[in-house]
């Protein structure tokens, strides 16, 4: 049986591998769980999986979590920063699933790390911005860092069995998001609904607004350089708008291995849990001869400048992809709250960092300043995008 | 350095492993040929790769060859069954690449498996005809069987690095040949020139009229069953006219894996021969975006009936496939000798399994005897057919 923390329990991934967990009662036990402020969610999944320590964004939730539980349940909450990193560390666990949607996410996982455990990883941003400090620490402490991404996982599949040093290339798949065939024009009026109806995942809102950018997919390219020890260079996209093929890679003889499946995270997220074994589920089957047809083309790098500016930050590495992300992160809010249109988020992004000077291989103090420099100058562009 | 015998080195297999070999001298030396009737190439092989010992068909073959050779080119040629099997067997030999067409090269593969050789296994007749005796003895011995097929190559590394119990089924992937778009009645007029058009692998011409009757593909689901040790009920033929998705393994999570590349032979050759390595080559790379557009259709099963039959013959087992073999071995011989019209070559082989009495577990002499037997049965119904 397998102990199992969840960091970000109340979102989409959370949710989904809370799923898989109890579906699998005799495969997984849940031993704690943090979440951010969905409180009523999170008592639900405490009634339901009886873990043994949560925590929660701050204070305030809490104290609500401790009224809806009533004082008869006896589990500690702890809240804030402080205490999402004693749940990531939580020492009866043997893998933690890291889900915390963004930059966010670094300091718990990176706690995980240090207490010694393994990492299922959803939370990209992670290696987006600390991915020299995370390997490196992987490798010292002989830590699993297995991904939850579907494209990673899918790269991760198919490299069970080969030789790394066989590796030629890595084919990152795309959807496309549900922009793939609007115009240049259209772009710049596509609403905030619109851009939340992704056509092929139901996923949280940031990833499926980066999706819609093909930011997710700069950001995917970024950690498949971490995860995989790939020059960017050696990374491709290519747009799948039926998210069948879930990724490839290409080895030194010219053959491809893919990854196909349904789009349902439940499988990357056990495969993840359970590798190298695989878990039965009640999935339908990939029905191919239904499906009919994959297309594969090349994605318009003019339509959606963020996949550019993610393999530019990618190539400079340092502290670049860490305002990248910090960027868009303030960039993708500032759209969900209507302040600026769909077409300036590559406009924040790249304003803000041709402003950076990289700093080679930072340390995580150097990290995180250039992640809270880069938010406040992205928000000083927004406040001027939005007095247009 | 591989020492490397190869069964069948003028046929199209034969000649692309050479062209492999070429290329990589040092990774592998050829030690022994064995060949048919084409002398003229197999003395251009000679002089290029300088084996220590050749076999050809026959006597007359023999006296042929050492007429081209001359006198001085000190080089052992042996002739007839036996000729071929110590070629087979040849001691210095790591590893033997079985390419001899039709049941023709089961008893040279038994002979090389007996003096402990690793096989790479292009020649498909013998597992399906004896693939019980085969897996049997490999297992005893110890012996790698490596496939050469594309699609069997394709399965064997999607499975590398993979639980074979979590293997859930085959997909199987067919190009559907050159008829693939006619109708029922257009089948009846096509010409030999026609069926010998495939439209994107080049190989010899009984696997090509194989491939036009998908009677190839029937072959392969009843090699896949020994191979991998699979169901046949389990193994699943999708129709993919680009034959850029070589085949795929569903696990029982409902992951597929997938191998991909180009059409060409040397890629599954050299894979068997350095598995689990690889080897770098100058073919052009697997360019999807450039594809666009991989199409994926169930087989129709009324059209083409060899593929029926062969499933047939699968589920049955014992002598069945055997008979659905040296029966379509004999209607295609007639059909390229113009006797018969394609749509007889089902016919033919119906009538011939109709009349046999299925043996289970048959020893190596019951096969030879019922192969025999079948092709007699099946000359006399080619000859029935020719009268009308």
């Amino acid at each position: 049986m397998k102990k199992i923390t969840i960091l970000g329990s109340t979102g989409s991934i959370g949710v989904s591998t809370l799923d898989v967990i109890e579906k699998n009662p005799k495969a997984f036990k849940v031993t704690a769980l943090a979440a951010g402020r969905n409180v009523n969610l999170l008592a639900q999944q405490i009634a339901k999986f009886d873990p043994e320590i949560v925590a929660v964004s701050a204070r305030e939730e809490a104290v609500n979590l401790r009224k809806i539980l009533g004082l008869k349940k006896k589990i500690p909450i702890l809240y804030d920063e402080k205490g999402v990193e004693e749940v990531a560390s939580y020492s009866a666990s043997d893998i933690v699933l890291s889900a915390i949607s963004g930059a966010a996410g670094l300091k718990p996982t990176l706690a995980a790390m240090e207490a010694g455990k393994d990492i299922a990883l959803a939370n990209k941003e992670t290696m987006v911005i600390a991915g020299h400090i995370v390997t490196r620490r992987a490798k010292q402490k002989k830590i699993k860092i297995l991904p939850v991404d579907s494209e990673h996982s899918a790269i991760f599949q198919c490299l069970a069995g080969q030789k790394t040093q066989n590796l030629r290339r890595i084919l990152l798949t795309a959807s496309g998001g549900p922009f793939l065939n609007l115009s240049g024009a259209d772009l710049k009026k596509v609403t905030l609904a619109q851009a939340l109806r992704h056509p092929r995942w139901k996923m949280g809102s940031k990833i499926t607004i980066d999706s819609a950018s093909l930011m997710n997919k700069g950001l995917e390219v970024i950690e498949a350089k971490w995860l995989f020890d790939m020059d960017i260079a050696r990374i491709d996209v290519l747009i799948h708008p039926q998210s069948v093929v879930h990724s490839m890679i290409e080895l030194k003889d010219g053959s491809v291995l893919a990854q196909l499946g349904i789009a349902d995270m439940r499988i990357p997220i056990a495969y993840a849990l359970t590798y190298p074994d695989r878990l039965l589920n009640e999935l339908p089957a990939l029905n191919l001869a239904e499906i009919r047809s994959l297309d594969f083309f090349k994605p318009d790098m003019k339509k959606f400048p963020c996949l550019g500016l993610a393999y530019e930050a990618g190539r400079l590495g340092g502290t670049a992809p860490v305002v990248l992300n910090a960027a868009n992160e303030t960039a993708v809010a500032a759209f969900t709250e209507k302040k600026i249109c769909f077409n300036d988020l590559p406009k924040v992004i790249e304003k803000v960092m041709d402003k950076h000077r990289v700093k080679k291989n930072p340390s995580l103090d150097d990290i995180l300043g250039t992640d809270r420099e880069a938010r406040i100058q992205a928000g000083m562009i927004v406040n001027k995008l939005r007095k247009r």
